[in-house]
């Protein structure tokens, strides 16, 4: 599938060029994007606004800036409501939109209130690419590069390949827009899609609504691409229109003779109801395969089928049923103007009438606050994730499917293929009377204050709000154990975990670096510390290290640990991003099968870093373990601006000294 | 108010009557009543089950018994989802009604599909006492109380004081039945009403339905009342009539020449917006006094204002207009079947669209599980409780007031009285058209199962579910320090805390050791663990030691870290009960002002327990404080029944022995 195609006219082309300040289109070169829309959620938002007010702007330089309260809604104490009241007064510090807790999940919200064909989105979400539904360029990324971001700084990435996907046919009955993206995972895994844009075209498209187009863009994440986009077509118009925006359209379509690096063909009318087993997103069968399989959990929601149709088929198909006594079946409604229409419409009256708990409107489980399955017990979620321990339950079994096929496994009780259900049931395919106007309520959103107010505001930093930590140089030399050997696609889970117990403390680095790599190791954070002081520690890993979330709170809790490089056979883009943005240094074996020749323990000795990393220096250079007496070949990719990053310790100190 | 006067004739006593299988009635005498009715929830079920475990019977024998799961619905771990398993398996093994998690809280849902006029029930929750609105006797009671009443032993209280509460006139536009509880928490404080049972009577109940007769009963328990109880008359009926229950009616009134042991009057005409203050339920002043102070929350919900009008109400304050952008509007539904008639109504629609968040039905912040406030920022909340820190947030401030004023104060953004606010806002006091059939949908309510198919069901214990301790007697002479000595009215808040971190470690004693006291003392655990193996500790308190929940933890966990008496001015009814059942030696002084002669780490040496706790044996003996080397007088309330207990270690040695 690798080739050396030049692409050209796509709707990816289009966006880039549209926003491109440096480089030069050429896929796996840094180019610099001028960005106009920013998107940040609490989870990562707290680090943002610290590091946004380190870089010093009095307000932000993007066109929009909206900062999210979605992913910790527990509130377990004080904390909780302690980074909102953070969260709200730098966002009216700043000139940034604030939407509430209970407002809605950032994707969802941010498609119905601010989504704008062509323009560019960064945000410190990994699902951010969301928004390529609607024809955006949006990308999901550290959260220090969206404080540059609405700094007005340039989002660097490479240039990604762009893989056209043809879409042909028509979705089945009780098949839906979650089986298009599962179907590529299945085809393709969790790094099938690293280094490339998905581009959607074809005449498939024309059946597959905004919000369809959304479940399939979101969950470009899960394979590893850069983004997802699709053309702003009449469905994007459609879309707007609805939601009282038709005047935010602007068409965007690829030429007539576009070119894809890479093609692919899904024929839509040969799809089934598909899921992924525990514990990846890569993992997709048959939903017959497994059928049978008895459930504890079905949950409907997540910002992986956001939209009021995900929630109005499950009401349909509950309506006058009841689920089964041993299910929990949980409904989180992504965004409350969505959680309105569905009152409106009877849908919500249907769900809890079947037996369903309804939650305000959030990430809730999707990032593992609260709804943690019992051990063992098999849980089938909406959700794009199924990581080992996202859900809070560390053996827990998490299955990701649609919202027919969850739907009809919380009424029997074990996991069910929906046309089974429906066919024993004699239930035809419901038929969706969705409304022609969505429910537009902006009064959970605040909007920014006027600058002259804006400057008056204080930053109200609570007791658990951490200030950033100080980066140090890195040194020319490294000399230090190997504190861990870790395996293939290690996700940010992992590596900083979020749920319950952790996610209360993300503005809070030394604290949430307790937690650091425990799901493998759990006592790495001690040991690590207990290196610290003499030069600290690397990390060898296998391929896609530090998939999944873009959380960059990965990224500094390794650092604040000691860590100052990772040897990997391949990374995660954000994650890789992320590294060097802290100072780590993001080395990759030039013959992976080395991996196997390091054991935990074994001491490495790195020289001549200064000069690896210099500009225009050599990108390549040897480390030498020292209790084997051997040496591997290592490379790294970084560009001038990371490797200024690396050598000053972080973006921030390189910043700083360039003052 | 005291008085020697003999009650006669009054629903109490009908109830009371018609229920006594021990003992007569003559106040503060022991007496054995048969229990119709269990209740038990999740965060005390857990123990009970167990306990009903060790009981040994092969099903209940009470008429019905009911288990919900309403206190601890955030999963934030798999431990919350094992309880749930472990309490489903017991309802099933022992033929017991499964109310499952989002079904709602266990006193409306009680009230509405279980309750009956002239039946007795105990429950494991303080609050219990809430069935006295259709004509119950109902009693909140420590956990082995009611494992043993579900066995088909009697429950054994002291005969409490009658305390007629006379009320006429009518409530004024804008005051509801929460003003009536808080005037009377007003005049007489958290002791107000202990020892005594709250009967109201009088022509103001006329127009009081059988809901606001709950709110009214519900919060006798914050007066320290033994119940409340209402007759059953035209209003229970129609209650009962618009929940399909109609033929469970009947009439329990007072006699014509019903004579009270005490008597007060409320004229309802003459009441006005009532808020209790941070930290008590006692600390009632008019709204009006406080209007003006920033709130960043408020909250309807809870047992304490569970009716569907308590949410309509609210709605309609709100609808059209927008809540405060500084305040979480956070809606608790109290049951699923109100949360579906509110959703038909189009009053949910109200509450979302002006910027509420609605949760699942469930007790949540009113047990400390999640929409813990910012440390410091007001919270005004609907539910009954406001001890500190039990919101789960150390510094909080939490109000107790009606819906009107949450809901008036949430649009404004401070405390506001509704009256005011109405007249500001040219408001008209809302008509409300409640439904006169009220949903009826027991699809989350599991029957019991049959005999024959019961007693194969297996006990579904997690690994969080720790077995029961082991209890040793009581030894005749106790020689230990002094651990603690504390003021007056400690709540059982305070000493086992409830919340998000304390609450899913409920099925496990040890752990929940460790969080005993600690408001009071952070250091409280470690030092008595410290000193169990060389014979344990004492505590000295003041009036109305463990007042509030019921929960028995908060004598387990003592019993567990060596407590072997508490030497109190006086007890709350609730946890005096759990001492005893526990084992712990509850006294108190002759002459309360030695309390003030006793300090911390002084040495307390108590000889002849064994003689002083005899059958029909002395009710006194004397300590020693050899530290100080002074004497002081004691004494005991225990019952023979309970002097038995105390001797063997607790209520379940002492069942084991006499078998």
């Amino acid at each position: 599938m690798a080739g050396e195609r030049r692409s050209s006219g796509t709707v990816a082309h289009r966006l880039i060029e549209d926003h491109m300040v440096e480089g030069r289109m050429a896929a796996g070169e840094e180019i610099g994007l001028r960005i106009d829309q920013t998107l940040t959620q609490d989870a990562t938002g707290t680090l943002v606004m610290q590091e946004l007010d380190a870089l010093g702007p009095r307000r932000v330089r993007t066109e929009l800036s909206v900062q999210y309260v979605d992913h910790n809604l527990l509130q377990a104490d004080e904390r909780n409501a302690e980074d909102h009241a953070f969260l709200r007064s730098a966002a009216r510090r700043y000139g940034i939109w604030y939407s509430k807790p209970g407002n809605g999940v950032s994707h969802p919200t941010h498609m119905q209130r601010f989504g704008v064909p062509g323009k560019s989105l960064a945000g410190s979400d990994s699902h951010t690419c969301a928004a390529g539904s609607l024809g955006m360029l949006a990308i999901g990324v550290g959260g220090l590069e969206v404080a540059l971001a609405m700094a007005g700084e340039p989002l660097y990435v490479r240039m990604p390949q762009i893989w056209g996907i043809r879409l042909t046919g028509a979705l089945p009955e009780w098949v839906s827009a979650k089986d298009v993206i599962l179907e590529l995972l299945r085809r393709h895994g969790v790094k099938g899609a690293v280094g490339r844009i998905l581009e959607y075209h074809g005449p498939g498209l024309d059946r597959l609504t905004a919000m369809d187009r959304h479940v399939i863009a979101n969950m470009g994440a899960e394979l590893g691409a850069t983004t997802s986009v699709f053309p702003a077509d009449d469905a994007v118009r459609g879309f707007l229109r609805a939601e009282g925006r038709e005047h935010d359209f602007r068409e965007i379509a690829a030429e007539p003779d576009a070119r894809y690096d890479l093609d692919e063909d899904i024929d839509l009318s040969g799809l089934q109801p598909l899921i992924a087993r525990p514990t990846s997103p890569g993992n997709v069968v048959a939903v017959r395969e497994v059928a049978g399989e008895p459930i504890g959990q079905a949950v409907i929601g997540s910002s992986a089928n956001p939209g009021l149709r995900d929630f109005a088929v499950a009401a349909a198909m509950v309506r006058g049923r009841q689920t089964s006594p041993a299910v929990s079946f949980d409904v989180n409604p992504t965004s409350r103007e969505i959680l309105q229409d569905l009152t409106r419409s009877g849908a919500t009256f249907d769900l809890l009438a079947a037996g369903a708990r309804v939650h305000q409107a959030g990430c809730l489980g999707c990032i593992g606050m609260g709804q943690a399955p019992a051990a063992g017990r098999n849980s089938l979620r909406t959700f794009p994730r199924n990581f080992p321990g996202r859900s809070g339950t560390e053996e827990d079994a998490v299955w990701l499917c649609s919202p027919e096929t969850a739907a009809a496994s919380a009424l029997t009780g074990t996991i069910t293929d929906p046309r089974d259900w429906a066919a024993e049931q004699h239930v035809p395919h419901p038929e969706l009377d969705l409304p022609e106007r969505a429910t537009v309520n902006t009064a959970m959103l605040e909007p920014p204050l006027p600058a002259a107010e804006a400057v008056h505001v204080p930053l109200e930093r609570g007791p658990n709000i951490s200030a950033l930590p100080e980066l140090d140089p890195l040194p020319d030399t490294i000399d230090v154990p190997v504190l861990l050997t870790a395996g293939d696609d290690v996700s940010t889970d992992e590596i900083s975990p979020a749920g319950a117990k952790a996610l209360p403390y993300r503005s809070n680095i030394p604290k949430l670096s307790e937690f650091t790599l425990t799901r493998l190791d759990t006592d790495f954070p001690r040991r690590a510390a207990e290196l610290r002081e003499s030069g600290g520690h690397v990390i060898v890993a296998g391929e896609n290290w530090g998939q999944g979330s873009s959380r960059e709170h990965a990224a500094i809790t390794l650092r604040h640990l000691g860590l100052r490089a990772v040897i990997a056979k391949s990374y995660a883009r954000i994650h890789w991003q992320n590294l060097a943005n802290f100072g780590v240094l993001p080395l990759e074996f030039d013959d992976p099968a080395d991996h196997a020749r390091i054991r935990p323990g074994d001491r490495l000795r790195l020289d001549g870093l200064h000069e690896a990393l210099a500009p225009e220096g050599p990108s390549t250079l040897t480390v030498h373990n020292t209790t084997r007496d051997e040496d591997y070949g290592l490379h790294h990719r970084l560009s001038d601006r990371q490797r200024r990053a690396v050598l000053a310790g972080g973006v921030i100190p390189a910043l700083a000294r360039s003052v």
